[in-house]
C-alpha cells in the first residue's frame, strides 16, 4: 500500500460530504463543512483539512456539537449582524450571517458579524477570504478551546485565539492571513510529538511550569502566548472581541462547561467570533489602485512574500494536480462512510 | 543643579502649552498637544511625554506639520466618520472628529474614525483611551516614519506602526494597550544607543542587511517586525488600514516626500489613522459584568497582570506627587517658551 493516497478535490470533497452526513451532519452543514475541509487541502494547509474530518465527526457523535444546528441570524443594530449557531459549527452560521453582514457593510461603510454558542475548528482564513472576495476588508477574531497561559503566568485559560485579516486586490485574488496568537499552533506541537522533534523554546511550558522544548511535556502543560506581551495583549483582545462581545463563552468558560471526551481536535463548544468588514471605497475611490503600490514595494525587496501568496500556489497546483492524502487517514475516513 | 526637576502635571502641561503657543501652535491645537503630553508623563511613558516637545517643534518649525492647521470633519458614510487632518498633528483631528465617531458607533452599533494627512507622534494609547472613557471599544492603527524592514528583507519599507485596544470597564478605567509592530519602538534603540548597550538580536539589521545587537548600526540599518512573520502581517495590516483605507500616505510615501531635516523625531507627514469604535451593548448587555470574570481569572495566577493597569499605578502617583524631568531637558524646553 502506498504511503498516500492521490484525490481530486471534487474527490475530497466528496468523501468528506458522505462522511459528515453518514455522522450527524445536515446535509445542509455537510456540504458547506466539507467544502471548508476542501479550501485547506486546496491550499495546502492540511493541519486543517481532512486531518481533522475525524475531529469533526467527533464532536458531534459525542455531542459537544450539534451537526444539524440550524442557525439563527438577527438584526442586532444598524450595523450589527448575529447568528446565533445554535451550537452548530461556524461556516454554516457564516453563510447564513454572510448576506446581512456583506448589505451592512456595505450600506454603513462599516458592520461587524458576531457569532455566538458555536464551534469553530476551521482556520479564519475560510472566514475572511470570502467577505474579501466579495470587496470587503475582513478582519476576524476567534476563540478555541482553552490551551495557553496568560503572559507570567502557567495555567491554561486563553485559546489559541486565531486572528485573521484579507484585503481585497483588482484583478487578484485577496491578500490575507490568519494565524494563532499562541507562540504556535496546537498542531504543530503535535506534529513535532509524533515526529519525536523538539520544539523552539518560548512556545511552551511543561505541567510544572517550567519552560520545555519537549513536545509531549508541552501538551501535558501549557502553550505560551507568541511575542511576548505584546501576543498576550492580543490574545486578551480576541477574548474580549471574539466572546465577551458576541456572547460566546470565554475558553476558560467553554473548557470549565466541556467534558473532555478524550478527542484531541474536537473542538470548543458555545465559542464566539466576530468578524469585522469594511467597504474600502466608503473613505475614497483610490484604494484598491493605492495598495498596489504597497505590494510592489514589498516585493522589490528580495526574500519577501505577501501574505497569501503561498496558499495561492499551491491552491492552483491542487486544482491542477489534486492533493496526497496520507493512506491511513484516508482508510480511516472511508471507514467513517457508514457512520 | 540637581539631576532632575520636580513638576506638578499642571506644571507641565503649562510649559508645555507656553512653548507650542510660542512655537507657531495655535492655542486650541497647542493645549490639545500639551494635553497628550502631560497624559504621557501622568502614565510614565516619558520617550512620549517631555521628551518629545523638542521634536513637536521641529516639525512645525521645519514645515512638516501646520502648527495652525484646522481640521476638517467630514461624514464619509453611516458608520464612517473621516478627518482631513490638513498636515496638522494628529490630536486636534482626533478631538475635532470625535463627536460624530462616538455618535455614529452608538447609533450604528460599530464605526470608523479616518485620519489623513496628519501628523502621528503621540503614543496611540491616548487616542483609543479617550473613547473607551466615553463607553466604547477603540481599536487603532496609525503609521509612522519609515524605519522597519518587511520579513525577509533588509530596506526600511514599512513605520514602526503601532496598534492599539482599548476597552471599557464598569466603575473602573479601562483596559487597554499599545504597541510598535516593530520588534522595539525607535526610541528604545536610541536609548540603548545613548546608554551604550546592547540591543537583543531581533530588533534591527545594520545598514549592510546583517543582524546586528549594536543599537548604532542599528539606526543606520532597519528595524524589523515584531514576532516574525506574524508581525509583518500585522504591520502590512496596519499599512492597508491605516493609510490605505484613510487615504493618508503609506511610510514610504510620506518617507520618500519628506526632506529630513535632521530631527529625529520630527514625525511623518501627511500619515493615515484608523480609529474602529463598537459599542459592546450593541449584540448584548452583560458585557461588562462578563469581561470582569475574565480578568478575574488572569490575576488569579500569580505573576500576571491586566494590560494597561501599570499605567494606572503611575498615573495616580503623578497626580500626587509630581513627575521628574531630566534638568537639561527641562531646561531645553524652557529656553524654547522665547520660540
Amino acid at each position: 500500500m502506498a504511503d498516500t493516497v492521490r484525490m481530486t478535490l471534487d474527490e475530497v470533497r466528496s468523501l468528506a460530504t458522505e462522511v459528515f452526513t453518514a455522522n450527524g451532519l445536515s446535509p445542509a452543514n455537510a456540504e458547506i463543512v466539507a467544502g471548508v475541509v476542501t479550501a485547506a487541502e486546496a491550499d495546502g494547509t492540511h493541519s486543517h483539512g481532512l486531518f481533522r474530518v475525524p475531529g469533526y465527526v467527533s464532536c458531534v457523535t459525542n455531542g459537544r456539537v450539534d451537526g444539524k444546528a440550524e442557525p439563527e441570524v438577527s438584526d442586532a443594530a444598524p450595523g450589527l449582524a448575529a447568528v446565533d449557531a445554535k451550537n452548530g459549527f461556524s461556516p454554516p452560521a457564516i453563510v447564513a450571517g454572510r448576506a446581512l453582514a456583506v448589505e451592512k457593510a456595505k450600506a454603513q461603510g462599516i458592520a461587524a458579524l458576531g457569532l455566538r454558542n458555536s464551534g469553530n475548528l476551521n482556520a479564519l482564513w475560510w472566514d475572511v477570504e470570502q467577505f474579501a472576495a466579495a470587496g470587503l476588508i475582513a478582519i476576524a477574531m476567534s476563540t478555541t478551546r482553552s490551551y495557553v497561559a496568560p503572559w507570567g503566568g502557567n495555567k491554561a485559560l486563553f485559546g489559541t485565539d486565531p486572528f485573521a485579516f484579507a484585503c481585497p486586490r483588482q484583478g487578484k485574488s485577496p491578500m490575507g492571513f490568519d494565524f494563532a496568537t499562541s507562540a504556535s499552533a496546537r498542531g504543530e506541537i503535535q506534529v513535532a510529538a509524533r515526529r519525536g522533534h523538539a520544539i523552539p523554546e518560548g512556545w511552551a511550558l511543561d505541567k510544572d511550569g517550567k519552560a520545555t522544548t519537549n513536545p509531549k511535556a508541552a501538551l501535558e502543560g501549557v502553550q505560551l502566548p507568541f511575542g511576548g506581551h505584546k501576543g498576550n495583549a492580543l490574545i486578551i483582545m480576541v477574548e474580549l472581541m471574539a466572546a465577551g462581545l458576541t456572547g460566546g463563552a470565554f475558553c476558560f468558560e467553554a473548557e470549565k462547561r466541556a467534558v473532555d471526551h478524550g478527542a484531541a481536535d474536537s473542538g470548543p463548544a458555545h465559542a464566539g467570533e466576530v468578524i469585522i468588514l469594511i467597504d474600502p471605497a466608503g473613505y475614497h475611490d483610490a484604494f484598491l489602485g493605492r495598495i498596489e503600490g504597497l505590494f510592489d514595494s514589498i516585493l522589490a525587496q528580495e526574500g519577501t512574500r505577501i501574505p497569501g501568496d503561498r496558499r495561492y500556489v499551491a491552491r492552483a497546483r491542487s486544482h491542477e494536480e489534486g492533493i496526497d492524502c496520507p493512506a491511513a487517514l484516508y482508510q480511516q475516513i472511508v471507514d467513517m462512510k457508514t457512520g
